[in-house]
């Protein structure tokens, strides 16, 4: 990388890691520049505006989330394997995040009547990311891992509540058994829709691997 | 009420309209006082600080809350019943304040990692409703309602991680349909909970009395 490049990067570093306590919102110029003990007009050299940057840091923020969750989640069979292996990752990853937040939770909030490029970036990263986990809902009905009559779309919407009740009650109330809570709701969720046949072949599998993380009701 | 109630009323209800647009932080005592035609310490008169102020509105959303969730669902029979109206109530409210956004939900977001009296007062109303909840839960396992080894915190914490996934699909998606995604899964929710001969008679005497907004499965 070039040296405006390192810069770049290094900016948008301190902004995901800034806005995470303060919100997109709270994300200014003036305290980036302070925290990169660089002039505002430097910064402002490596983004056009305000919400150049805020768009550079959800960017930022999805690629990360991509490398964390969905792609581990992509290298696991299509069907039940997929969709445990995403959720498992999720779960984990927005446990991880109790203490920041999650970039998206907390900007849905703060955008969700506030038209223009930001909300338009976010609402385009979130929809990306539900038909993500849509067309893996999918595929585990194709393959006969969910029942024929599941809908991809009910699916999804419940396991997105419930990894908003996850951050919600992490980080509003501060109860850590919500991690707990949240692993039990999914796993009633995928059993709900599976195959039985399916989810103890998947079961047995994870026994088989010891994966520990498990959340799959043995 | 005497003249001094019913301008702290007036202040409220403007109050309350304005930060269902601009959020509780956005709430101003300047905005506000604009808002009433009265001077900024005219306003301040009535509340002794901008926090008191936030505190004031978040008791007047409760208020309206109980009156328009919880006191129904009350008087309906304990058990299968009573959660049943409860939750019909909750995702009516929810649906109808799309437009707006719910106090409690966008101002967690605001005020999770900002401690204070705000953020006190936010909590203690969120924990009140969810105890009522679990109360209502738990009647229904003891009244036979629902299945034996169901448990209270867990149906708790999925439903309202429902209602958390309507709000985000609506404000920030802008998805009509996710009122009848949620709808469905409350629906299958108590289905999974529930002890079949019960939910039978909820639903036989639920259509007895034509309640057209029903959301059980048939």
């Amino acid at each position: 990388m070039k040296k405006g490049e390192l810069t770049r990067t290094a900016i948008i570093d301190a902004a995901l890691d800034l806005s995470a306590r303060v919100g997109l919102e709270g994300l200014t110029i003036g305290a980036l520049a302070e925290r990169m003990q660089m002039s505002k007009s430097g910064v402002f050299a490596h983004f056009g505006s305000r919400e150049d940057l805020q768009i550079a840091v959800l960017n930022a923020y999805e690629r990360r989330f991509v490398d964390d969750v969905l792609l581990p989640g992509l290298k696991a069979n299509r069907g039940l394997p997929r969709l445990h292996m995403i959720m498992t990752r999720w779960l984990a990853h927005t446990a991880r995040e109790a203490a920041s937040g999650c970039l998206w939770i907390s900007s849905a909030a703060e955008f969700d009547d506030r038209p223009g490029a930001v909300r338009e970036a976010l609402v385009g990263m979130v929809r990306a990311w539900r038909r993500e986990l849509a067309r893996a809902a999918q595929q585990a009905i194709e393959v006969g891992d969910l029942r024929a009559g599941a809908q991809a779309t009910e699916l999804v919407f419940e396991l997105y509540g419930v990894v908003l009740a996850l951050h919600h009650d992490t980080r509003l109330l501060r109860q850590p058994e919500a991690s707990v809570l949240a692993q039990r709701a999914v796993g009633r969720l995928l059993t709900a829709y599976a195959v039985p046949a399916r989810l103890r072949a998947l079961q047995s599998n994870d026994r088989t691997q010891n994966t520990a993380e498990t959340f799959l009701p043995s």
